[in-house]
Parts: C-alpha cells; structure tokens; sequence
C-alpha cells in the first residue's frame, strides 16, 4: 500500500496528470478516503488530533508517550497575546469585510523567519551541537557571526513560564525510554553556556520536536498549526466586538483613518 | 479573574491603548502567561490538543464526551486530496520561495464561503430546521431559492465514508447524555425529505459542531484548524520533491510558464 | 483574434487541460506573448501602465481621456496612512521575516468588504440612482435599511480633498463628450440629498470607474492595484528600520511580545 | 516639510504611539493628504501613475524619461500565462467564495524568492559585475556555486520577445543621458559569456531597475506590482465563469474533490 493516487490507466496525459499531483499523504477515489493509507473511517473516533498531525506529517502512527510530547509542544504554543504582530493582524483583518478563514491566513502568514522561524532554527542549532559533540565549540562559533542564539532569551519574560513544564515533560521521557535525550542534554549545555540568557518557548518546544525526530522546518510547521488557535480565538473574539477597520492605535490617541 | 490585560493605571493615552488592545483570550505579563484565566503552566501536559481549540474558542473546557465529539470532526476534515483548491494551491506555494507558513497561509485563505463554508452554512440550516420545527417546511422554503442544501450531497462520493462513523459518535453521545441530539434529529429529517442526497462530510461535522453548541461561524473556523493538517502535510511532501515554480498542469502535457 | 490559448489538437486529456485553463486574456507559446491579442513587444514602450491595467482588464485599449481619468482615480487611491489597516500589518509583515511581496500580499488580504468594498458599492448605487431616475427614492430605500450610504461621509476629514479635483476631471470628461456623466450627476444629487455629508474618495473614484464602465466589482480590483502602491512603500520604508516583530504598540507603552 | 506624522503635543505615550508608526511616505491630517510631501490635489490629474509608484518608493518625482522606462518594464511583466503559479492560484482562489481582493493576494503571496525574485537576484548579479569590473571573473564565481544565472534562460522561450524592446529602451536611454550604462553593459557582457543562454524578462526588467537606481529589494517589489495587473485580470475573467471550486486539473481528466 503505497498510498499514492492511482494514475490513469493507459493514457498518457491523464496518466501525466495523475503523476503530477500524486502524492503520498492522502488517496481518494468515489467511496474511498484514505489518509496516509488509513481509510478514513478506521481513524474517525480512534485517533486523537495530535496523533493524526503526526500521521499525517510523518506516515506513521506516534507512540501514546510520543503523542504526549507532541500535544504539550502544540499546547504550549497557541498564543502569546494580542500584541504579537500574527495576532494583531488576525484582529485587523476580522474587521475589515473579510472571512474568518482570510483573517486566520493573514495571522498565519506573518510566521515568517523572524516570528515563527526560531523553533526551526533552533533544531538546527540543536542538531549541531548533538552532531559536533562540543557545544561550547558552536555556541563560540554562532556567537561570533549572531549574538543571539535561537530558543534561548526573551525580551519580556526574564523566565518562560512555559519552559520548566515542556522540559520536565521531556526528562519524563527520557527516563522512560520514549526519546534518547540528546537533543535534551544539548540545549541545558547550551543554556549553561550562555547563563543567565534562559531557554524560551521555541528552544523547549525545538526540544520536543528534535527529540522526536521531526525535521527542523517542521517545526516551524508545527508552531503554526498551535498558534492557528490563538489566532482563531482571537479573530473570532475581535468579530463579535463590531469594530470596523480596526487600526493598530485607537482614535482617541490618534484618528483611525483608511 | 477576568483574563483581560490590566490597563496601565493612572495614564489616559496608554489605558487607551491596553483597552484598544484588551482580550478575554489571553494575559501576558512578565513572567505570567493566562491563557483564558488558566496559568499556561498548568495547561501544558494536562490538557489535550483539542480540548486546548475548546478552552481558547469558548473560555471553558469541555467535557472528556464534548472533547471527543470535537476531536473526531477535527480528525475527518484534515484532508481530501491534492485536487481540492486549498491543497493545490498550498502545494504550488511551496515550490515558489516562500516560507512554508506562507504556504499554509496561501492554502486557509482559499476556505472562502465556497469551499470553507458549508458547514457553517449547515449550522444555520439546522439551527432554522430545530427552531422552526418543520423540516419539511424549511427544505421547501430553501430550495425554493437554491438547489442545493449546504451540507448535503457530494459530486464526488455517492456515500461520503466520514458520514457514519460521525453520526455514530453524536447517537452515542445523545444516548449517554452528552448532547440533546436536536440537531442530529433535524439533519437526518433533512436527509431523509430530500433522498437519496446524502449528507456529506460538511453536514456531519456540523451536526456535531451545532449539537456542541458551537456558533455557526466557528464551523468554519474549526474547519480551517482541521484543514490546516492537511495543507501542511501536503506542503511539506511537496518542498521535498525539488520542483520550482509547479503549475497546475504538467509541462508534458502543457508547458509550464511564469 | 481570439487570445485563446490554442488547444493542443487531437488528443483528449490534453485539449481538456488546455480548455480547463484556457483564457481570452493572455496567450503564450514559445517566443510568443500575447496579451489581449496584442504581441507584448508591441505593447512595451508604446503604452502607459494605466492604459495597459485598462487593456488587461477589459480587452481593449482605452482612448486618452479615458486612461486619464483611470490614471487620476489610481493616483488617488495610493495611501491613506500608516493606520489604515492594510497599511499597517503590511509594515507588520515586514518585520516578520517575510518576503516583500508577502508583506504586500498580507495588505492586499485586508481589503474585504469593509476596506476596499465601499467603491464597489458605491457604483452599485450610482447605477441604481441612474436605473431608478429618482435618487431620492433610492437613499430613502437605502438609509431606511442603512443610514450610511457608501462613497458619502467620513469619519477623519470633514471634506476629503481628493474629492474635488477627482469629480472636477470628471466634469471634464463629461463637457468634453468623453464620459455621458449620468453617474456623475447621481452622486451629486445623493450628496446634495443627504447635506452636510459630503461624498468620499470611495465615491469620488467610483463615479470615476462607474463612468468610465467598469462593473462594481472591478472598483475593488482597481482600488486594489492603487493601493497595493502604499502597501509597498510602507513595507518598503518598514524594512529598511531595523524593527523585529513590530507590535500594533509601541514597548514603552505596551511590551511587545510573541 | 519632512512628511512625518505629528506626534501629538506633549503627552508622552501618544507621542510614543506617533513615534512608532511615524513614516515618510504620507502625512494624514483633517483635511490633508500630503504624500511625499504633496498635497494630493496637486498630485490628482498632474502625475501619471508609474511616477506615482516612483514617487512614493523613492520620494522624488522622476524625470520623464525615467518614468517611461520604469513604465515600459510594468507593462512587460503584468501577466505570462495561467500556468504561472501566481496566476493559477488567483484563479482557483476565485471561484472559491472569498473576495477578489483575497484572490490577488493569494497570488501575490507566491510570488516568493523562486517565482518573483530573479530580478531582485539580477540586480545584485549586476551590481556585482559593476562593482568588480571583471564579469568573466563573476560569472565564474557564481557558476561555480550554481550554473543558473539569475536572469538568464528560459525553459520555454528560446528567445523572449520582451528582452530586445526592453534593451532598446535602456539602449537610448543611455544614448540620451538619461542613465548611465553600466549596468547594461555588464548584462549584456554576463550574456556574451554565457551564450548562447540569452537574457530573460528578470534580466531585462533588472537592467531598467538598476540603472534607475532602484535597489535591488524594489525589484520584486515592482515587479508585484505589475504583475499583480495580470493576476486581477485572470482572477476578474474567472470570477465571470461560474466555476465552483476549480482545481487545478479539468474533473473529466481527474475528478475534482474538496
């Protein structure tokens, strides 16, 4: 079972077509909707969401522990407030005469390098530390061309309220057995490295998603499906306040104008 | 405890500004993170994916029955296949240079009200067969104006395969109390006045979307969230694949062009 | 001349390819492009890009007087500020990490209903004045379900100056016999009916574009292409400022986090 | 005239507010619009709309004859087919329910590193070989690195019949005075070294920017906002056929599902 869509037989330009937009996430044909070479019907009631992002992601079924891990990593990420610029837009855009969905898309395509990349660029920088073996090596490496390490500072918490729970999580699972922990050990090094600058939300959840072996842009891929909650509720919360055209600095500091 | 940022006191311009930007959704500040009045540390590894979409798009956490209800339609919606528009254009997204979020965001932004909003439009259809009472009389009074009843019906499937085992989970749910099954009794009445059309996957999700008490446009926000998966899942495979710049047609068949 | 992209003959699949995506506005073959029938090399250097925005959209190149008033509305529409809110997540965008063109693409996104959608209704209603003969009857009808009419009021300028150089070229256009200036006449009797409240630069381009015989939708797309001028040298000028992650208010009266 | 934004007197956080969205691009006060530092009813019925996008990108009017060729290379980029990824993605987006401002920025947002940014990539090539004042030695350097040029060949056109009108342009543009030359010498050098692999519409259009002096960033920049003409256009002609939902191949071929 490949899970590939079937080409058209014995024609060449459907079979082109077919071959063109094969793919191995998902195969649909009348009566049949096969999700990563599951029918659609054995997974409806059995798998949990995050169980089916992994599924889908990946091809294959996630451990319950693995599953764990994930859910935290989402969980922990949905929202951060309205001031990040991702949400703020979202709000905009709910007041503009627009749908829901385009109000979401607006939000999600602000996560670009610089807001949801450094979950990805943490992974990188953990999977280099874990491939080189010496993290005081390329903590001095990357420190000389960016003072900034991915994953690790924050301008506003002196301590991610999120960090210490994803982390334990993680060290729960190393004890068990469900993750090896390299990636683990390769951040708190890096950490007590570039003391007092602390782990923030990207560096533990790089951590889970490292550990459980995703690849780095997926871990930005990731961040956006649990920031689309937040950027859902918030978009959903700004609808029903009747503002139009709302602009980033209400009209009694300064006109709000189009 | 109300979950809305504390304005700054004492300080006209700068309260204004906290209100312009104030949230029931979530409350940051240093060192603190509330997401709908719960300390996010006690979320994280406690609370499950979906029931973390629950907590953020209503304020209160559902049940363990609610939270599997939602789940299952979460799971059904992720993904039907590379030809649907939102999935197609995700994955010609991903071979043009941009981030994989904008890729995600290109695919959400197409779940307008035709190809997002039938669930939604099925919430409101139900919500006016349970309120009205007469199902016979409703399905006149729409069909008089269109043809088509939203959420019912599929050019595709003759029987959709996520129909049943997500009616099963709501008659489950109604037998043990979890729902009132008002909703569910209205859509297979509807289903039945205008056999042999059957209810597709837009009217099952709404029947457990309505029968959860969740306001119509939040099916297609849940939608969006559930869809999302899917778009993801089928950018990424493509990013993988080295080509650039894919149009909709294969160059065998017709060249492909900027 | 049709501009059709020629089917590839005698060969089933791939004619319906070439018919699915066959279009009267561009034809390209190896060292060929036509646009609007005409030969690019034609076209460049010998048409001014407002003329050629008419001959994309419409099929045929205007005369002068024509392009000059399209060319005006244009003109006008280009930017309103950094607080509109197109405006402001497109500089939000540019400090995310995105590319350029996705900053302008998150702008653009805004421009729904309520943002861009007020010229496009307002020409609905100057062709419904026109078609009805009796304006006052029309904003009756209207303002008895709405009391704002679209393209009349403004909630920032008292007299929006855009307004009288616009309808003064359209005077022109009219004494010239180069515009009939039915709809010209129109708006001037709405805004004399509904006195003090004057018409804005949503009406005053829209008797432009309702003038000239664009359909109300195209008053969006053009308002669209006008604006997408501002949306980009804000982006721009954003880029070049060194911010991350720009929030909606500035860190010394809110923080700004993710 | 500076064209800031007035921060509101003597009040320290909507001062902050002003400072932080404070731009160059326009000033908005009751009753004014300056852009650029002009009243915009100066601008209204004077200034054709390519010098409204010079000048409101760089913040001085361009003489005329730099506004023709700015005009000539808008007017070649607008549109090269529906097998564009830019352009098959505004059509899909407009047959599914969202705006048809939503469809031109779903068209936009593609047009990311790979499908708009070999102009950009070109003006650096070009600046580069200006710079270094060997391009056999710069070709080398960057073939080394990757065998494509940015600029250079097409996979469908053996010769684009845009590239000699666009040249020409520039050709007497220099002749005239009116640039100097060096950045079209250093094209046309880079594609004598490398014939027979002749220069594209990137390269062509990246000699008109960079001898204009735009930056290179601005290229894709402009080149968004010509192409963002053939996108409305594409997605305008769609939006008129009554499709629901099209996919990217004809459902005789492959059905076409959500």
């Amino acid at each position: 079972m490949t899970g590939r869509a079937a080409p058209a037989a014995g024609d060449g330009p459907a079979s082109a077509a077919a071959d063109w937009w094969a793919t191995a996430v998902s195969r649909i044909e009348p009566g049949l909707i096969e999700l990563r070479g599951h029918p659609v019907q054995d997974l409806i009631g059995r798998i949990g969401f995050a169980e089916m992002i992994w599924l889908m992601l990946r091809g294959e079924r996630p451990g319950a522990h693995q599953a764990a891990l994930l859910e935290a990593a989402l969980v922990a990420s949905v929202d951060h407030g309205p001031h990040a610029p991702s949400i703020a837009v979202a709000r905009m855009a709910a007041t503009c005469g627009v749908g829901l969905n385009n109000a979401v898309a607006t939000g999600v395509n602000l996560l670009g390098d610089v807001h949801g990349g450094a979950g990805e660029q943490c992974v990188g920088l953990l999977e280099e530390v874990v491939a080189d073996g010496d993290a005081a090596a390329v903590v001095a490496r990357r420190r000389a061309a960016d003072k900034y390490l991915p994953g690790f500072g924050h301008r506003f918490h002196r301590r991610d309220p999120r960090r210490d729970p994803l982390l334990g999580l993680v060290a729960e699972a190393v004890a068990a057995g469900v993750v090896a922990g390299a990636h683990l050990r390769a951040a708190l090094e890096v950490e007590r490295l570039i003391a007092p600058v602390p782990m923030n939300i990207d560096g533990a959840t790089a951590v889970i998603y490292a550990e459980l072996g995703f690849p780095a842009p997926l871990a930005r891929g990731l961040f956006v499906l649990g920031r689309s909650v937040g950027i859902l509720a918030h978009a959903w919360e700004e609808s029903g306040q009747g503002r139009r055209n709302k602009g980033p600095i209400p009209p009694s500091i300064l006109p709000t104008w189009l």
